[in-house]
C-alpha cells in the first residue's frame, strides 16, 4: 500500500514505524519541516522528493484536533483519487466541518485509533503502539467501500482490531467510556487538595484507582474536551442530575431525619453503579468475565514475585487480572491475583502448600 | 490483655482471632447468640461461662453502624473499669450520640481500622485481616491516656498500622478518600447503562479502574453513606461546584464560541486533578514516589507472567506497582511494570536483551 501521513507526531509516527515494518510504502509530511524529517530519521517512511508527484492510495491525517477538519479538506483536493482519514479522538465536529466546506465525503472515512495518550511527539513513536488496540472506524452514508476498506486494511496493518461505529455514536461512547471518567477522576483528586498529610495517609486502594488517570496533561485534555463538548456536556450533565439527588439524599439524612426515600437514592446509585460496571468487558475485549481473586501477602524484596508468578505457573493456573496492594507502614506486599472461578479455590490451596500466606 | 468483643461480623471476629494469635484472651459475644458460637468454633476466643463475671481490660464494639452508639453506651455501664472502643467507618455521629447519652467519654476511644469491606459475617473473618493496614484512633479531650493506650496496643497486636485523628477529622478524611471516590466510580459507572454493546467495547484501562469499585454493596455503602452524611455532602457539594463550572465550560464550546475563558476551565479542572493526585501517597504509606512505567507485551499462556517476574528479579529491580492491561481482540497482554525512576532505563534495556517486548 502507499500511504501519505500528513502530521508527524506520536501517532503519525507510530502509524509509519508500523506500516514501514509492515512492507508498506510511507511518504510523510508535517507543518514543521523538521518534525517531519526527524520521523523519516526514526524510520518511520520517506520525505517525498522535490517536485515529486505523490500518488497515495491513503493518506492519513494525524494532526493536531484543532487542524485536523482543514488538513483533511486539503488532502481531498489535493489527492482526487486517494481515501482519507484522520485519527482525531472526536469525530463529529471533523464531520461537520468537511460538510460546511463541501468536500468529497465519498471518499473520507474517519477513524480513531485507541491508543497512545500518554505522550507526544516523534521521538516517542512506536511501531508498536496499535498491538492489540481497538481502531474505530466512523464511516457515514457517503463513504463508499473502497475507502472504507483502505482505512481498515491499514488500520489491521498497524496491528489495530477495526471496529465500526457511526461518528455520533462514537463521540457520545467515547464522552461516557473516556472522557467523562477523566473528569471524574480529576474532580476526585481535586477534592485532596483541601486534606492534611494525616488525613491523605488514610488513602486506600480504592482511591489510588479511581484517580489514576487523573495525572494526565491538561493541555491535551483541554483539547479533546473541547472538541466533545456536546456530548461530554450531555453526559455529564445526565451524571450531575445523578448528583443532585445524591445531594438531596445526604441533605435529607444530615439534617438527622431518616427518611427512608432518603437511603432509597442512596442505594439506588450504588446498584446502578453495579450495573454499568457489570457491562464492561473483561480481557481482550470479551463479554465481562466473572473472576475470583486469591490475595497473597508478600515480602516486599526483589524476586518475590517472581517466585510467585513461578509458582502459579507451575500450578497452571492462567492469571487473568493482577493488581498490588500496599500496607501502610510495613514492608509487606498483598498480590491480588484474579482467575476464573473455577480454579481459585484450586490455585490458593496449592499457593498455601508451597507456603504462601493466602489472605481473605 | 482481656478483651471483650461485642459482635462477631466480618471485624469482630478477625479482631478474636488475630489477638488469639497474638496471646491474648478473647472473650465474644453478639446479638445473635450462633453468631457469636460460630465465631468461637473458628477459634475467634471463648464466650462467657454462665453467670460468668467478665473483668475485661478492653471491649471492642465491633456492631453495625446504625447499633453502634447505643452498644458503646451499654458497655461503658456494665463494665465500669474497662475502657471502650468501637469500629464505625465514621466517627462523629457515634461520638454525639453517647454525649447526647452522658455516657463516660473518659473510658471511649473510638477507632477505625481501614480493613475488610469486601465480604461479612464470621466465616469470612481472617487472622491477617488487619496486617499492614491503617488503624485510626479518634480521642476527644475526655479520653483518658490510658483507654488510647489499650486501643492502640491492641490495634497493633492485630498487625495494624495506629493513626490518630480527631473524629471529624476522620469523617472528613475518609469522605475524601473513600466515600465520594465511591460515589464517582458509582456515577461513572451508571452512564454505561445507556451504550450500546459496540460503544461498551471501547472501554479501556481508564475506565476499568475509575469504576472498580462501583462493584461495591448498596446495603453496606448506604449505611456508610447515611452515617456520615454531614461530611460526605460538605465534600460532594464542593466536587458539585467544580462540575457546574465544567458544565458552563463545556455549553459555551458546545454552542460553537470559543471563549479563552471556557478552555481555562477545563484545563484548571484536569491541572487541580493533577496536584490533588501527587498527594496520594504511595507504597508503604511513604510520601508520593515518583515511578516510571515499564511496558512489557506479553503473550496470554501460562507461565509468561513467571517468566517475566523471574527475569525481572534476576535483573535485581523491584516492581512497585503493577497492572495488566488488555489488548482488545487479541491473545496479548501488556504488563505495566512501574519502578523507582533510576531503575527503568536499565530494566527496560535487560528486559529487551532477554527477548521480551518492550512498549512505548
Amino acid at each position: 500500500m502507499r500511504v501519505h501521513v500528513v502530521g508527524t507526531g506520536l501517532i503519525g509516527t507510530s502509524l509509519g514505524l508500523a506500516l514501514t515494518r509492515h512492507g508498506d510504502e510511507v511518504t510523510l509530511e508535517d507543518a514543521v519541516p523538521t518534525h517531519a524529517a526527524l520521523a523519516r530519521d526514526l524510520g518511520a517512511g520517506r520525505l517525498p522528493g522535490e517536485g515529486e508527484t505523490l500518488d497515495p492510495q491513503l493518506v492519513v491525517v494525524a494532526a493536531p484536533p484543532d487542524v485536523t477538519a482543514g488538513c483533511v479538506a486539503t488532502a481531498l483536493e489535493r489527492w482526487p483519487s486517494a481515501a482519507v482519514t484522520d485519527v482525531a479522538s472526536v469525530k463529529g465536529a471533523v464531520l461537520a466541518r468537511l460538510r460546511a466546506a463541501d468536500a468529497d465525503l465519498g471518499r473520507y472515512c474517519g477513524s480513531h485509533p485507541m491508543a497512545g495518550r500518554e505522550r507526544s511527539g516523534a521521538v516517542s513513536g512506536r511501531h508498536d503502539l496499535f498491538d492489540g488496540r481497538a481502531w474505530v472506524l466512523t464511516p457515514t452514508a457517503e463513504t463508499r467501500p473502497q475507502a472504507r476498506e483502505l482505512v481498515a486494511d491499514v488500520a489491521r496493518a498497524a496491528g489495530a482490531a477495526v471496529l465500526e461505529l457511526p461518528p455520533e455514536g462514537h463521540d457520545r461512547a467515547v464522552a461516557v467510556v473516556s472522557h467523562v471518567p477523566q473528569l471524574a477522576a480529576s474532580l476526585v483528586a481535586a477534592r485532596l487538595e483541601t486534606l492534611d498529610e494525616d488525613a491523605v495517609a488514610l488513602a486506600g486502594q480504592g482511591l489510588r484507582d479511581v484517580t489514576r488517570i487523573a495525572a494526565s496533561d491538561p493541555h491535551l485534555w483541554t483539547q479533546i474536551l473541547a472538541g466533545n463538548a456536546p456530548a461530554v456536556r450531555e453526559v455529564l450533565a445526565g451524571l450531575a442530575e445523578d448528583l443532585d439527588r445524591l445531594l438531596e439524599a445526604l441533605a435529607a439524612l444530615a439534617d438527622g431525619g431518616d427518611a427512608p426515600g432518603a437511603r432509597g437514592a442512596l442505594a439506588g446509585v450504588i446498584a446502578a453503579g453495579n450495573l454499568g460496571q457489570a457491562r464492561i468487558p473483561g480481557k481482550h475485549g470479551a463479554a465481562p468475565t466473572s473472576l475470583e481473586t486469591v490475595r497473597v501477602l508478600l515480602p516486599d524484596e526483589p524476586g518475590q514475585l517472581g517466585r510467585l508468578f513461578a509458582d502459579i505457573g507451575a500450578i497452571g493456573v492462567n492469571v487473568e487480572e493482577f493488581h498490588l496492594d500496599h500496607g501502610l507502614g510495613q514492608q509487606l506486599g498483598l498480590a491480588e491475583v484474579e482467575v476464573l472461578p473455577a480454579a481459585a479455590a484450586g490455585l490458593a490451596q496449592a499457593l498455601g502448600e508451597r507456603g504462601w500466606r493466602i489472605h481473605g
